[in-house]
Protein backbone atom coordinates (compact mmCIF):
# COMPACT_ATOMS: atom_id res chain seq x y z
CA UNK A 1 0.00 0.00 0.00
CA UNK A 2 1.18 3.36 -0.72
CA UNK A 3 1.21 6.74 1.06
CA UNK A 4 1.36 10.27 -0.94
CA UNK A 5 1.50 13.96 0.45
CA UNK A 6 1.20 16.94 -1.70
CA UNK A 7 1.72 19.09 0.55
CA UNK A 8 0.93 23.05 -0.38
CA UNK A 9 1.11 26.28 1.59
CA UNK A 10 -3.15 25.89 1.34
CA UNK A 11 -3.51 22.33 2.17
CA UNK A 12 -1.77 19.16 2.58
CA UNK A 13 -3.71 16.16 0.18
CA UNK A 14 -2.82 12.66 1.49
CA UNK A 15 -3.86 9.59 -0.48
CA UNK A 16 -3.26 6.02 0.29
CA UNK A 17 -3.33 3.51 -3.12
CA UNK A 18 -3.21 -0.09 -2.98
CA UNK A 19 -0.46 -1.73 -4.88
CA UNK A 20 -1.99 -0.31 -8.64
CA UNK A 21 -2.24 3.01 -7.42
CA UNK A 22 -5.93 2.72 -7.26
CA UNK A 23 -6.87 5.37 -4.35
CA UNK A 24 -8.18 3.69 -1.48
CA UNK A 25 -8.75 6.94 0.60
CA UNK A 26 -7.93 10.74 0.02
CA UNK A 27 -8.22 13.50 2.04
CA UNK A 28 -7.66 17.67 2.41
CA UNK A 29 -5.68 19.01 5.72
CA UNK A 30 -5.65 22.93 5.85
CA UNK A 31 -2.18 23.98 5.94
CA UNK A 32 -2.05 25.73 9.87
CA UNK A 33 1.35 25.52 12.05
CA UNK A 34 3.38 22.53 11.50
CA UNK A 35 2.75 20.25 14.61
CA UNK A 36 -1.64 20.72 14.44
CA UNK A 37 -0.91 19.69 10.50
CA UNK A 38 1.34 16.89 10.92
CA UNK A 39 -1.22 15.33 13.52
CA UNK A 40 -3.65 15.53 11.02
CA UNK A 41 -1.61 13.76 8.62
CA UNK A 42 -0.53 11.04 10.99
CA UNK A 43 -3.93 10.30 12.18
CA UNK A 44 -5.00 9.43 8.40
CA UNK A 45 -1.63 7.47 7.59
CA UNK A 46 -1.81 5.47 10.84
CA UNK A 47 -4.69 4.12 9.69
CA UNK A 48 -3.17 1.84 6.75
CA UNK A 49 0.03 -0.28 6.70
CA UNK A 50 1.86 2.02 3.93
CA UNK A 51 4.50 0.21 2.57
CA UNK A 52 6.41 3.81 1.12
CA UNK A 53 5.73 6.81 0.72
CA UNK A 54 5.64 9.56 -1.73
CA UNK A 55 5.84 13.42 -0.81
CA UNK A 56 5.85 16.18 -3.01
CA UNK A 57 6.39 19.71 -1.19
CA UNK A 58 5.62 23.19 -1.72
CA UNK A 59 9.12 24.88 -1.66
CA UNK A 60 11.95 26.23 -1.63
CA UNK A 61 13.28 22.55 -0.36
CA UNK A 62 16.59 20.71 0.55
CA UNK A 63 16.80 18.38 -1.88
CA UNK A 64 21.27 17.43 -1.56
CA UNK A 65 21.47 14.26 0.93
CA UNK A 66 24.61 15.42 2.25
CA UNK A 67 23.29 19.08 3.45
CA UNK A 68 21.55 19.91 6.55
CA UNK A 69 18.68 21.33 4.94
CA UNK A 70 17.93 18.08 3.52
CA UNK A 71 14.35 17.11 3.58
CA UNK A 72 13.37 20.77 5.22
CA UNK A 73 11.55 23.35 3.40
CA UNK A 74 13.77 26.73 3.02
CA UNK A 75 12.61 30.35 3.25
CA UNK A 76 9.16 30.46 2.62
CA UNK A 77 6.71 33.63 3.15
CA UNK A 78 4.14 30.58 4.74
CA UNK A 79 4.45 31.81 8.62
CA UNK A 80 5.85 28.87 10.87
CA UNK A 81 7.16 26.41 8.09
CA UNK A 82 10.84 28.18 7.62
CA UNK A 83 13.19 25.06 8.44
CA UNK A 84 10.35 22.72 8.99
CA UNK A 85 11.95 19.25 8.92
CA UNK A 86 9.05 17.93 6.54
CA UNK A 87 10.55 14.87 5.47
CA UNK A 88 12.49 13.89 8.93
CA UNK A 89 8.84 14.32 10.66
CA UNK A 90 7.54 11.34 8.84
CA UNK A 91 10.68 9.23 8.38
CA UNK A 92 10.44 9.28 12.17
CA UNK A 93 6.82 8.37 12.19
CA UNK A 94 7.09 5.45 9.41
CA UNK A 95 9.50 3.22 8.84
CA UNK A 96 9.21 2.88 5.06
CA UNK A 97 11.33 4.36 2.07
CA UNK A 98 10.12 7.77 1.49
CA UNK A 99 10.34 9.29 -1.88
CA UNK A 100 10.87 13.47 -1.77
CA UNK A 101 10.72 16.48 -4.16
CA UNK A 102 8.70 19.40 -4.98
CA UNK A 103 4.83 19.56 -5.81
CA UNK A 104 5.46 20.11 -9.18
CA UNK A 105 8.04 17.77 -10.16
CA UNK A 106 5.61 15.02 -8.41
CA UNK A 107 2.83 16.33 -10.64
CA UNK A 108 5.35 15.79 -13.69
CA UNK A 109 6.08 12.31 -12.72
CA UNK A 110 2.23 11.91 -12.24
CA UNK A 111 1.58 13.38 -16.07
CA UNK A 112 4.27 11.85 -17.68
CA UNK A 113 3.79 8.33 -16.04
CA UNK A 114 -0.57 8.85 -15.67
CA UNK A 115 -1.31 11.57 -17.13
CA UNK A 116 -1.41 13.90 -20.48
CA UNK A 117 2.89 12.91 -21.16
CA UNK A 118 2.49 9.30 -21.23
CA UNK A 119 4.42 7.18 -23.03
CA UNK A 120 7.16 10.04 -23.30
CA UNK A 121 10.46 9.66 -21.82
CA UNK A 122 10.31 13.55 -20.68
CA UNK A 123 8.38 16.33 -20.05
CA UNK A 124 7.89 20.06 -18.13
CA UNK A 125 4.86 20.42 -16.07
CA UNK A 126 3.80 24.25 -15.62
CA UNK A 127 1.87 25.43 -13.28
CA UNK A 128 -0.07 28.91 -13.97
CA UNK A 129 -2.02 30.09 -10.82
CA UNK A 130 -1.18 31.61 -7.71
CA UNK A 131 2.20 31.16 -9.09
CA UNK A 132 4.12 30.00 -11.66
CA UNK A 133 6.29 26.59 -11.11
CA UNK A 134 7.46 24.10 -13.11
CA UNK A 135 8.94 20.46 -12.64
CA UNK A 136 10.86 18.24 -15.14
CA UNK A 137 11.53 14.53 -15.85
CA UNK A 138 14.22 13.98 -18.29
CA UNK A 139 14.50 10.21 -19.02
CA UNK A 140 11.45 9.01 -16.85
CA UNK A 141 13.16 10.30 -13.64
CA UNK A 142 12.70 13.77 -11.52
CA UNK A 143 15.34 16.24 -12.89
CA UNK A 144 16.63 18.11 -10.24
CA UNK A 145 20.57 19.64 -10.07
CA UNK A 146 21.93 20.92 -6.67
CA UNK A 147 18.51 22.67 -6.24
CA UNK A 148 15.39 22.09 -7.76
CA UNK A 149 13.97 23.94 -11.18
CA UNK A 150 12.72 27.24 -10.09
CA UNK A 151 11.24 28.22 -13.63
CA UNK A 152 8.94 30.47 -12.67
CA UNK A 153 10.79 33.61 -12.02
CA UNK A 154 13.02 33.75 -15.23
CA UNK A 155 13.08 37.17 -16.76
CA UNK A 156 11.06 37.46 -20.24
CA UNK A 157 11.07 40.46 -22.69
CA UNK A 158 8.70 42.72 -21.77
CA UNK A 159 5.98 44.09 -23.88
CA UNK A 160 7.22 47.98 -24.38
CA UNK A 161 3.40 49.58 -23.51
CA UNK A 162 2.77 46.94 -20.22
CA UNK A 163 4.54 49.47 -17.62
CA UNK A 164 2.89 47.12 -14.88
CA UNK A 165 5.85 46.99 -12.49
CA UNK A 166 5.07 43.15 -11.05
CA UNK A 167 4.14 41.11 -8.14
CA UNK A 168 7.07 39.03 -7.47
CA UNK A 169 8.32 40.16 -4.12
CA UNK A 170 11.95 39.30 -4.75
CA UNK A 171 12.26 40.08 -8.79
CA UNK A 172 9.00 42.01 -9.67
CA UNK A 173 8.90 41.89 -13.01
CA UNK A 174 10.18 37.93 -13.63
CA UNK A 175 7.46 35.71 -15.60
CA UNK A 176 5.28 35.05 -11.94
CA UNK A 177 5.58 38.50 -11.04
CA UNK A 178 4.01 39.42 -14.59
CA UNK A 179 2.20 36.18 -15.85
CA UNK A 180 0.43 34.19 -12.79
CA UNK A 181 -3.14 35.00 -11.49
CA UNK A 182 -2.70 37.95 -8.63
CA UNK A 183 -0.85 39.79 -11.65
CA UNK A 184 -3.61 39.44 -14.16
CA UNK A 185 -6.27 40.28 -11.31
CA UNK A 186 -3.86 43.46 -10.46
CA UNK A 187 -3.61 44.49 -13.76
CA UNK A 188 -6.88 44.11 -15.63
CA UNK A 189 -8.77 45.27 -11.94
CA UNK A 190 -10.83 41.90 -12.77
CA UNK A 191 -10.38 38.53 -11.77
CA UNK A 192 -9.17 36.23 -13.67
CA UNK A 193 -12.31 34.08 -14.12
CA UNK A 194 -14.29 36.85 -15.02
CA UNK A 195 -11.70 38.74 -17.57
CA UNK A 196 -13.59 38.49 -20.76
CA UNK A 197 -11.98 36.54 -23.61
CA UNK A 198 -11.95 39.45 -25.68
CA UNK A 199 -10.02 41.28 -23.50
CA UNK A 200 -6.52 42.27 -24.78
CA UNK A 201 -4.44 41.16 -21.72
CA UNK A 202 -4.45 37.38 -22.64
CA UNK A 203 -2.51 38.33 -25.78
CA UNK A 204 0.38 39.98 -23.41
CA UNK A 205 -0.18 36.50 -21.13
CA UNK A 206 0.08 34.14 -23.89
CA UNK A 207 3.42 35.59 -25.07
CA UNK A 208 5.24 36.07 -21.99
CA UNK A 209 3.87 32.31 -21.58
CA UNK A 210 4.97 31.75 -25.06
CA UNK A 211 8.28 33.29 -24.24
CA UNK A 212 8.96 30.87 -20.99
CA UNK A 213 7.93 27.80 -22.97
CA UNK A 214 10.34 28.59 -25.77
CA UNK A 215 13.12 29.25 -22.79
CA UNK A 216 12.72 26.11 -21.18
CA UNK A 217 12.49 24.12 -24.73
CA UNK A 218 15.91 26.31 -25.74
CA UNK A 219 17.38 25.00 -22.38
CA UNK A 220 16.28 21.50 -21.92
CA UNK A 221 14.61 20.08 -25.28
CA UNK A 222 12.05 18.24 -23.64
CA UNK A 223 9.36 16.24 -25.70
CA UNK A 224 6.08 17.64 -24.54
CA UNK A 225 5.19 20.73 -22.25
CA UNK A 226 2.07 20.05 -20.21
CA UNK A 227 0.39 22.85 -18.77
CA UNK A 228 -1.94 23.25 -15.49
CA UNK A 229 -3.41 25.59 -12.90
CA UNK A 230 -6.34 28.08 -12.71
CA UNK A 231 -5.68 30.26 -15.07
CA UNK A 232 -5.31 27.37 -17.56
CA UNK A 233 -9.14 26.51 -16.95
CA UNK A 234 -8.97 29.59 -19.54
CA UNK A 235 -10.00 27.63 -22.62
CA UNK A 236 -8.74 30.04 -25.41
CA UNK A 237 -5.40 30.58 -23.50
CA UNK A 238 -3.83 27.20 -25.14
CA UNK A 239 -4.39 28.19 -28.39
CA UNK A 240 -2.89 31.62 -28.48
CA UNK A 241 0.44 29.99 -26.20
CA UNK A 242 0.99 27.66 -29.14
CA UNK A 243 0.58 30.27 -31.31
CA UNK A 244 2.70 32.86 -29.98
CA UNK A 245 5.02 30.30 -29.47
CA UNK A 246 5.45 29.20 -32.74
CA UNK A 247 5.73 32.38 -33.75
CA UNK A 248 8.37 33.01 -31.28
CA UNK A 249 10.48 30.54 -32.53
CA UNK A 250 10.60 31.38 -35.87
CA UNK A 251 11.65 27.57 -36.97
CA UNK A 252 14.81 28.17 -35.15
CA UNK A 253 14.70 24.86 -33.73
CA UNK A 254 13.04 21.73 -34.34
CA UNK A 255 10.32 20.82 -31.94
CA UNK A 256 7.03 18.39 -32.45
CA UNK A 257 4.21 19.63 -34.03
CA UNK A 258 2.68 22.57 -31.22
CA UNK A 259 -0.65 20.83 -30.86
CA UNK A 260 0.99 17.80 -29.85
CA UNK A 261 4.30 19.61 -27.65
CA UNK A 262 2.45 22.60 -25.81
CA UNK A 263 -1.02 20.48 -23.76
CA UNK A 264 -2.91 20.54 -21.68
CA UNK A 265 -2.92 18.99 -18.23
CA UNK A 266 -4.05 15.28 -18.35
CA UNK A 267 -4.82 14.59 -14.95
CA UNK A 268 -6.44 18.47 -13.24
CA UNK A 269 -5.35 19.09 -9.82
CA UNK A 270 -4.45 15.45 -9.06
CA UNK A 271 -1.07 15.41 -11.18
CA UNK A 272 0.19 15.93 -8.25
CA UNK A 273 -1.15 13.80 -5.61
CA UNK A 274 -0.98 11.03 -8.07
CA UNK A 275 2.82 11.62 -8.74
CA UNK A 276 3.59 11.38 -4.99
CA UNK A 277 2.07 7.73 -5.02
CA UNK A 278 3.56 7.03 -8.27
CA UNK A 279 7.03 8.47 -6.09
CA UNK A 280 6.01 6.25 -3.37
CA UNK A 281 6.62 3.11 -5.70
CA UNK A 282 9.36 4.27 -6.80
CA UNK A 283 11.13 4.43 -3.89
CA UNK A 284 10.22 1.32 -2.66
CA UNK A 285 11.34 -0.52 -6.38
CA UNK A 286 14.62 1.27 -5.83
CA UNK A 287 14.96 -0.05 -2.60
CA UNK A 288 14.68 -3.10 -3.19
CA UNK A 289 16.54 -3.23 -6.56
CA UNK A 290 19.14 -2.14 -4.05
CA UNK A 291 18.86 -5.26 -1.80
CA UNK A 292 18.80 -7.75 -4.61
CA UNK A 293 22.37 -6.00 -6.42
CA UNK B 1 44.83 6.56 -29.39
CA UNK B 2 42.48 9.07 -29.54
CA UNK B 3 41.07 11.04 -32.40
CA UNK B 4 38.74 14.50 -31.35
CA UNK B 5 37.49 16.96 -33.96
CA UNK B 6 35.55 20.39 -32.94
CA UNK B 7 33.79 21.17 -36.34
CA UNK B 8 33.29 24.63 -36.40
CA UNK B 9 32.02 26.94 -39.40
CA UNK B 10 35.48 28.93 -39.28
CA UNK B 11 37.88 26.11 -38.96
CA UNK B 12 37.90 22.33 -38.18
CA UNK B 13 40.37 21.15 -35.35
CA UNK B 14 41.64 18.20 -35.24
CA UNK B 15 44.05 16.44 -32.80
CA UNK B 16 45.61 12.64 -31.82
CA UNK B 17 46.12 12.38 -28.24
CA UNK B 18 47.49 9.14 -26.44
CA UNK B 19 46.32 7.09 -23.65
CA UNK B 20 46.55 9.91 -21.21
CA UNK B 21 45.27 12.50 -23.30
CA UNK B 22 48.65 14.20 -23.75
CA UNK B 23 48.17 15.64 -27.44
CA UNK B 24 50.28 14.25 -30.22
CA UNK B 25 49.50 16.34 -32.88
CA UNK B 26 46.90 19.09 -33.47
CA UNK B 27 45.93 20.93 -36.51
CA UNK B 28 43.57 23.76 -37.85
CA UNK B 29 41.77 23.23 -41.47
CA UNK B 30 39.51 26.21 -42.55
CA UNK B 31 36.15 25.35 -42.96
CA UNK B 32 35.59 25.42 -46.98
CA UNK B 33 33.30 22.86 -48.54
CA UNK B 34 32.85 19.73 -47.09
CA UNK B 35 34.46 17.57 -49.66
CA UNK B 36 37.36 18.97 -49.30
CA UNK B 37 37.26 20.11 -45.62
CA UNK B 38 36.99 16.30 -45.11
CA UNK B 39 39.49 15.22 -47.55
CA UNK B 40 42.04 17.27 -44.91
CA UNK B 41 40.59 15.39 -42.03
CA UNK B 42 41.18 12.75 -43.29
CA UNK B 43 44.75 13.19 -44.87
CA UNK B 44 45.48 14.15 -41.33
CA UNK B 45 43.75 10.81 -39.17
CA UNK B 46 45.05 8.57 -41.63
CA UNK B 47 48.41 8.74 -40.04
CA UNK B 48 47.18 7.68 -37.07
CA UNK B 49 46.03 4.20 -35.61
CA UNK B 50 42.87 5.82 -33.85
CA UNK B 51 41.11 3.75 -31.48
CA UNK B 52 38.05 5.87 -30.80
CA UNK B 53 36.93 9.65 -31.84
CA UNK B 54 34.83 12.41 -30.53
CA UNK B 55 33.32 14.97 -32.87
CA UNK B 56 31.85 18.04 -31.09
CA UNK B 57 30.11 20.11 -34.04
CA UNK B 58 28.80 23.54 -34.86
CA UNK B 59 25.02 23.25 -34.83
CA UNK B 60 21.92 22.74 -35.24
CA UNK B 61 22.56 19.14 -35.14
CA UNK B 62 20.53 16.04 -35.42
CA UNK B 63 21.00 13.91 -31.93
CA UNK B 64 18.76 11.27 -32.55
CA UNK B 65 19.70 7.92 -33.25
CA UNK B 66 16.38 7.11 -34.29
CA UNK B 67 15.82 9.78 -36.69
CA UNK B 68 17.37 10.12 -40.68
CA UNK B 69 19.19 13.29 -39.28
CA UNK B 70 21.08 11.67 -36.26
CA UNK B 71 24.87 12.61 -37.43
CA UNK B 72 23.75 15.60 -39.73
CA UNK B 73 24.73 18.90 -39.41
CA UNK B 74 21.25 20.62 -39.98
CA UNK B 75 19.93 24.19 -41.48
CA UNK B 76 22.78 25.93 -41.22
CA UNK B 77 23.54 29.72 -42.81
CA UNK B 78 27.64 27.82 -43.53
CA UNK B 79 26.65 27.73 -47.46
CA UNK B 80 27.19 24.13 -48.24
CA UNK B 81 26.56 22.64 -45.06
CA UNK B 82 23.56 21.40 -44.51
CA UNK B 83 22.20 18.12 -44.40
CA UNK B 84 25.69 17.32 -44.27
CA UNK B 85 26.21 13.78 -43.02
CA UNK B 86 29.59 14.67 -40.68
CA UNK B 87 29.09 11.90 -38.23
CA UNK B 88 28.31 9.42 -41.16
CA UNK B 89 31.60 10.51 -43.57
CA UNK B 90 33.66 9.93 -40.00
CA UNK B 91 32.02 6.46 -39.70
CA UNK B 92 32.51 5.48 -43.04
CA UNK B 93 36.38 5.93 -43.53
CA UNK B 94 36.77 5.22 -39.55
CA UNK B 95 35.51 1.99 -38.31
CA UNK B 96 35.81 2.81 -34.31
CA UNK B 97 33.40 4.34 -31.72
CA UNK B 98 32.28 7.75 -32.44
CA UNK B 99 31.33 10.11 -29.61
CA UNK B 100 28.85 12.71 -31.21
CA UNK B 101 27.56 15.97 -29.84
CA UNK B 102 27.93 19.67 -30.34
CA UNK B 103 31.33 22.06 -29.59
CA UNK B 104 29.97 23.44 -26.60
CA UNK B 105 28.62 20.22 -25.15
CA UNK B 106 32.00 18.79 -26.00
CA UNK B 107 33.45 22.10 -24.47
CA UNK B 108 31.09 21.72 -21.40
CA UNK B 109 32.73 18.10 -21.06
CA UNK B 110 36.33 19.30 -21.39
CA UNK B 111 36.10 21.92 -18.42
CA UNK B 112 33.89 19.94 -16.10
CA UNK B 113 36.76 16.92 -16.98
CA UNK B 114 40.42 18.95 -17.00
CA UNK B 115 39.63 22.68 -16.81
CA UNK B 116 37.44 24.88 -14.71
CA UNK B 117 34.85 22.73 -13.60
CA UNK B 118 36.75 20.04 -12.49
CA UNK B 119 35.88 17.51 -9.55
CA UNK B 120 32.14 18.98 -10.12
CA UNK B 121 29.42 16.77 -11.29
CA UNK B 122 27.46 19.01 -13.04
CA UNK B 123 28.20 22.68 -15.29
CA UNK B 124 26.89 24.82 -18.21
CA UNK B 125 29.38 25.92 -20.30
CA UNK B 126 28.61 29.44 -21.93
CA UNK B 127 30.49 30.87 -24.99
CA UNK B 128 30.28 34.77 -25.96
CA UNK B 129 32.04 35.59 -29.42
CA UNK B 130 30.83 35.62 -32.58
CA UNK B 131 27.44 33.95 -30.82
CA UNK B 132 26.23 32.60 -27.71
CA UNK B 133 25.98 29.22 -27.41
CA UNK B 134 26.09 27.09 -24.40
CA UNK B 135 26.48 23.45 -23.53
CA UNK B 136 25.23 21.23 -20.05
CA UNK B 137 27.10 18.30 -18.24
CA UNK B 138 24.68 16.70 -15.39
CA UNK B 139 26.19 13.98 -13.13
CA UNK B 140 28.85 13.91 -15.23
CA UNK B 141 27.83 13.35 -18.46
CA UNK B 142 26.75 15.58 -21.54
CA UNK B 143 23.24 16.89 -21.16
CA UNK B 144 20.43 17.32 -24.36
CA UNK B 145 17.09 16.80 -24.45
CA UNK B 146 15.31 15.41 -27.53
CA UNK B 147 17.47 17.93 -29.26
CA UNK B 148 20.42 19.87 -27.99
CA UNK B 149 20.75 23.05 -25.76
CA UNK B 150 20.12 26.31 -28.07
CA UNK B 151 20.91 28.60 -24.98
CA UNK B 152 21.86 31.68 -26.55
CA UNK B 153 18.61 31.84 -28.02
CA UNK B 154 16.38 33.14 -25.42
CA UNK B 155 14.44 36.11 -24.91
CA UNK B 156 15.82 38.48 -21.57
CA UNK B 157 14.09 41.81 -20.25
CA UNK B 158 15.19 44.94 -22.20
CA UNK B 159 16.70 48.06 -20.76
CA UNK B 160 13.88 50.51 -21.50
CA UNK B 161 16.56 52.81 -23.37
CA UNK B 162 18.32 50.08 -25.87
CA UNK B 163 16.42 50.66 -28.67
CA UNK B 164 18.89 48.67 -30.50
CA UNK B 165 16.83 45.86 -32.57
CA UNK B 166 19.29 42.92 -32.35
CA UNK B 167 21.28 40.99 -35.21
CA UNK B 168 19.76 37.58 -34.33
CA UNK B 169 18.07 36.70 -37.83
CA UNK B 170 15.41 34.30 -36.38
CA UNK B 171 14.88 36.63 -33.58
CA UNK B 172 16.11 39.66 -33.63
CA UNK B 173 16.33 40.88 -29.99
CA UNK B 174 17.21 37.01 -28.09
CA UNK B 175 20.16 37.34 -26.07
CA UNK B 176 22.51 36.62 -28.86
CA UNK B 177 21.04 39.19 -31.16
CA UNK B 178 21.89 41.64 -27.82
CA UNK B 179 25.06 40.34 -26.65
CA UNK B 180 27.18 38.99 -29.29
CA UNK B 181 30.41 40.84 -30.46
CA UNK B 182 28.74 41.56 -33.60
CA UNK B 183 25.60 43.66 -31.43
CA UNK B 184 28.51 45.04 -29.18
CA UNK B 185 30.27 46.58 -32.52
CA UNK B 186 27.09 47.15 -34.17
CA UNK B 187 25.59 48.99 -30.89
CA UNK B 188 28.62 50.70 -29.90
CA UNK B 189 30.32 51.32 -33.17
CA UNK B 190 33.59 50.34 -31.95
CA UNK B 191 34.78 46.81 -31.92
CA UNK B 192 34.31 44.52 -28.78
CA UNK B 193 38.02 44.44 -28.28
CA UNK B 194 38.61 48.62 -28.69
CA UNK B 195 35.73 49.34 -26.49
CA UNK B 196 36.79 51.57 -23.35
CA UNK B 197 36.45 50.02 -20.32
CA UNK B 198 34.53 52.35 -18.90
CA UNK B 199 32.14 52.40 -22.03
CA UNK B 200 28.28 51.90 -20.49
CA UNK B 201 28.29 49.32 -22.90
CA UNK B 202 29.61 46.61 -20.69
CA UNK B 203 27.11 47.31 -17.48
CA UNK B 204 24.07 46.46 -20.12
CA UNK B 205 26.29 43.62 -21.29
CA UNK B 206 26.66 42.37 -17.83
CA UNK B 207 22.78 42.79 -17.15
CA UNK B 208 21.94 40.84 -20.14
CA UNK B 209 24.48 38.06 -19.56
CA UNK B 210 23.50 37.81 -15.57
CA UNK B 211 19.53 37.39 -17.15
CA UNK B 212 20.62 34.47 -18.66
CA UNK B 213 22.94 32.66 -16.41
CA UNK B 214 19.67 33.51 -13.89
CA UNK B 215 17.64 31.36 -16.10
CA UNK B 216 20.25 28.66 -16.60
CA UNK B 217 20.54 28.81 -12.70
CA UNK B 218 16.31 28.50 -12.33
CA UNK B 219 15.80 25.91 -14.90
CA UNK B 220 19.38 23.79 -14.63
CA UNK B 221 20.77 24.58 -10.92
CA UNK B 222 24.31 23.06 -11.87
CA UNK B 223 27.26 23.50 -9.52
CA UNK B 224 28.80 26.14 -12.35
CA UNK B 225 28.95 28.20 -14.72
CA UNK B 226 31.99 28.45 -17.08
CA UNK B 227 32.45 31.57 -19.25
CA UNK B 228 34.41 31.31 -22.51
CA UNK B 229 34.56 33.01 -25.99
CA UNK B 230 36.41 36.20 -27.32
CA UNK B 231 34.08 38.47 -25.19
CA UNK B 232 34.84 36.84 -22.03
CA UNK B 233 38.62 38.46 -23.04
CA UNK B 234 37.77 41.67 -21.31
CA UNK B 235 38.90 40.88 -17.80
CA UNK B 236 36.04 43.76 -16.53
CA UNK B 237 33.34 42.04 -17.68
CA UNK B 238 33.33 38.68 -15.43
CA UNK B 239 33.07 40.78 -11.94
CA UNK B 240 30.07 42.96 -13.63
CA UNK B 241 28.57 39.67 -14.69
CA UNK B 242 28.88 38.19 -11.21
CA UNK B 243 27.28 41.83 -9.49
CA UNK B 244 24.46 41.31 -11.49
CA UNK B 245 24.16 38.35 -11.19
CA UNK B 246 23.85 38.59 -7.49
CA UNK B 247 21.54 41.68 -7.88
CA UNK B 248 18.93 40.39 -10.05
CA UNK B 249 18.43 36.44 -8.23
CA UNK B 250 17.77 38.71 -5.10
CA UNK B 251 18.48 35.57 -2.64
CA UNK B 252 15.71 33.77 -4.10
CA UNK B 253 17.57 29.91 -4.43
CA UNK B 254 20.90 29.23 -2.75
CA UNK B 255 23.40 29.18 -5.06
CA UNK B 256 27.43 28.97 -4.53
CA UNK B 257 29.16 31.94 -3.82
CA UNK B 258 29.35 33.50 -6.75
CA UNK B 259 33.17 33.69 -7.09
CA UNK B 260 33.03 30.43 -7.63
CA UNK B 261 29.66 30.02 -9.00
CA UNK B 262 30.47 31.92 -12.10
CA UNK B 263 33.87 31.61 -13.11
CA UNK B 264 35.94 31.96 -16.56
CA UNK B 265 37.05 28.86 -18.41
CA UNK B 266 39.89 27.20 -17.70
CA UNK B 267 40.70 25.57 -20.64
CA UNK B 268 41.02 28.87 -22.70
CA UNK B 269 40.03 28.14 -26.25
CA UNK B 270 40.93 24.38 -25.76
CA UNK B 271 37.95 23.22 -24.00
CA UNK B 272 36.67 22.04 -27.39
CA UNK B 273 38.99 19.73 -28.87
CA UNK B 274 40.17 18.82 -25.47
CA UNK B 275 36.03 18.01 -24.70
CA UNK B 276 36.58 15.38 -28.02
CA UNK B 277 39.25 13.77 -26.62
CA UNK B 278 37.41 13.40 -23.34
CA UNK B 279 34.23 12.28 -25.29
CA UNK B 280 36.54 9.80 -27.47
CA UNK B 281 37.59 8.54 -24.43
CA UNK B 282 34.20 7.56 -23.05
CA UNK B 283 33.19 6.10 -26.02
CA UNK B 284 35.39 3.55 -26.22
CA UNK B 285 35.21 2.84 -22.48
CA UNK B 286 31.28 2.27 -22.88
CA UNK B 287 31.78 0.24 -25.59
CA UNK B 288 34.19 -2.33 -23.28
CA UNK B 289 31.52 -2.01 -20.68
CA UNK B 290 28.45 -3.40 -22.87
CA UNK B 291 30.92 -5.87 -24.41
CA UNK B 292 31.74 -7.25 -20.80
CA UNK B 293 27.69 -7.01 -19.81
Amino acid sequence: MYGGIEAGGTKFICAVADEKLRIIEKISIATTDPQTTFNQVFAFFDQYPIDALGIGSFGPIGIQPSQENYGHILATPKEGWTNVDLLGQLKQRYKVPIGWTTDVNAAAFGEIKRGAAQGKRSCIYLTIGTGIGGGVVMDEAVFQGISHPEMGHLFIKRDPEDTYQGTCPYHKDCLEGLAAGPALAARSGIKGEDLPLDHPIWDLQANYLAQALMTYTLVLAPEVIVLGGGVMNQNHLLKKIQQQFTELMAGYTETPPVEEYIIRWGLPNESGVIGTLLLAQKELEDKKNRSLS
